[in-house]
């Protein structure tokens, strides 16, 4: 099973309104050795402003989420993008 | 069941080396409007240099696939870190 199907398997059903939608995960598998505060919630803000170089996103359409989950830092950003044809 | 669990779920059995991995998956859901080519080859360039700005990145660690299914277009980027112990 690829990954793919992993993460969106279950969401294809749903997911049927005619909007684009961008997903980002960035999971940090940290080792416990360095303890140095993880730069995932720095690299968000960065992340962020390079997509929207590529697609006009409004603030409001951006969900981020944070999760840490054993030696895991997972950070989650939905958005959703701006229908082409509704530019005028 | 989270989505870092649906993800990561089966990989932490097989992740027991001290090596600290990066994993960014973007996803782009797109509806069949839009007929201009996706925007995630050159945006892969632009977060691949991003993450270096946070991490010492070599280009030989860094693995990309990207894969087309329906209506996704799924970029995955697989970073091995360096070791922050390693660095003299």
């Amino acid at each position: 099973m690829s990954l793919f199907s992993l993460i969106f398997g279950n969401k294809q059903k749903t997911a049927t309104i005619a909007k684009e939608r961008l997903q980002l995960i960035i999971a940090h598998e940290r080792n416990g050795q360095n303890s140095k505060p993880d730069f995932l919630p720095a690299l968000q803000q960065e992340l962020i402003a390079v997509i929207s170089k590529y697609v006009a996103v409004k603030p409001d359409d951006i969900k981020v989420s944070m999760e840490k989950q054993g030696n895991y830092e997972v950070l989650e950003v939905n958005i959703v993008l701006p229908d082409p044809a509704s530019t005028r």
